[in-house]
């Protein structure tokens, strides 16, 4: 039987290809989503696409508010910056930076985990696109993990030892595309963009839109995204 | 102006004694509950009295369901122990475990904390009640600390260098209860039972509600909550 695993998916470019990548690992993957009061909320629809199509065992939705909190373009009222360089995005925390949302990610994660007794969880932080994000270091994440270990009944009987897999830690966007393009996964039911249309098209104005293209534009690929849609990279 | 920190409420005895300390330590309290699916949702009544009476400043209640996942007899259909000698429930870890919650309370409170810029967070831990419990040890307190001060943008742009603190870590519940007493905590208004009567009153029968009982005894003080409902200690 495969070992269990939990895998967060968010519906975008990354954990879509995260989710392919433990396919291919052999795990049986849960996949794990989350509705937290963000503005493009349209990645839950793709969320469950990707699961489905890629072979998740089973999609969960966990349900909370964190506009509550506020303090992030992508969860308080506070405009999603568009057109900037790419470039400038590596410097500082933009405000599309949601306080502790990889935190409260992985926490669900990981009482997920216990109960399913998985000792695998993967998640698609990217230390390269936005250096300055503080939840996507590798620091954190062997921070995370330290944590966990001492967290949890299984992991204190000594039944699992959790592992967080970063498989995308260090690729660029283009290696990330081309390795996914390789395990099959369709990216055109995939949504990166942080102010989605109506319609679920993207902005292609937005920090996330700007760095998929650029991922694109150097894989040498075209996004099926905007094929689907209609659409002309900017 | 006092300095702000989040104080984890759960409408238990234990919180309402952490939360009396942080106010006479001169903080302004930011109280958080959480309504996670638990049987004993009766506690939140209490939260919400508690935080008013020892003048918290405000009070967040986030929602999210562990039902989802279950593995525990406060989220799930499993039976609430009953009438355990206290001395057995020091062995092992209980059904009423529920995986990873400490994290994921902890992970809201810093989400919090970091839009308050608030560098204090208070949790009710006790190490001794339960000593099973691997998310109520010092060792797990400090390795969620080190996380947290990885894991927000205030932590790494050095504005905040986040402490959790556990006033009650090591004190036995009859200590808890003298302290409290002293600060003033009218524990009529709190509630520590798993399985409380539809009037809100306590059953007596489980591991909870025999813990607190002892502790009361042991500080040589009647509990004002079976005076409220008219009950005897058994």
């Amino acid at each position: 039987m495969p070992d269990p695993a939990v895998v967060l998916v968010s519906g975008g470019l990354d954990s879509a290809t995260v989710l392919a990548i433990a396919r291919a690992g052999g795990f049986e993957c849960n996949a794990l989503s989350f509705r937290y009061g963000q503005r493009h909320v349209h990645e839950l629809t793709c969320a469950r696409a990707v699961a489905q199509q890629l072979g998740a065992q089973r999609h969960v939705v966990v349900d909370f508010d964190l506009r509550t909190f506020g303090g992030s373009a992508l969860t308080a009222d506070i405009e999603v910056p568009k057109d900037r360089p790419v470039d400038e995005m590596a410097h500082g925390i933009p405000s599309t930076y949601v306080p502790a949302r990889n935190t409260i990610f992985l926490s669900f994660a990981l009482a997920w985990a216990e109960t399913l007794d998985a000792q695998d969880v993967f998640i698609g932080v990217n230390a390269l696109d936005y250096s300055g994000y503080p939840d996507c270091r590798p620091e954190y994440i062997a921070a995370f993990e330290a944590m966990a270990n001492l967290a949890t009944r299984a992991s204190v009987e000594g039944r699992t030892r959790l592992r967080i897999h970063t498989p995308l830690i260090s690729l660029t966007k283009a290696r990330i595309i081309r390795r996914g393009a390789e395990l099959g996964v369709d990216y055109a039911i995939t949504s990166s963009c942080y102010d989605t249309l109506p319609d679920g098209a993207p902005c292609l104005r937005c920090d996330s839109c700007a760095l998929r293209a650029k991922g694109f534009a150097e894989a040498g690929v075209v996004d099926p995204l905007l094929v689907r849609y209609g659409l002309h990279a900017r």
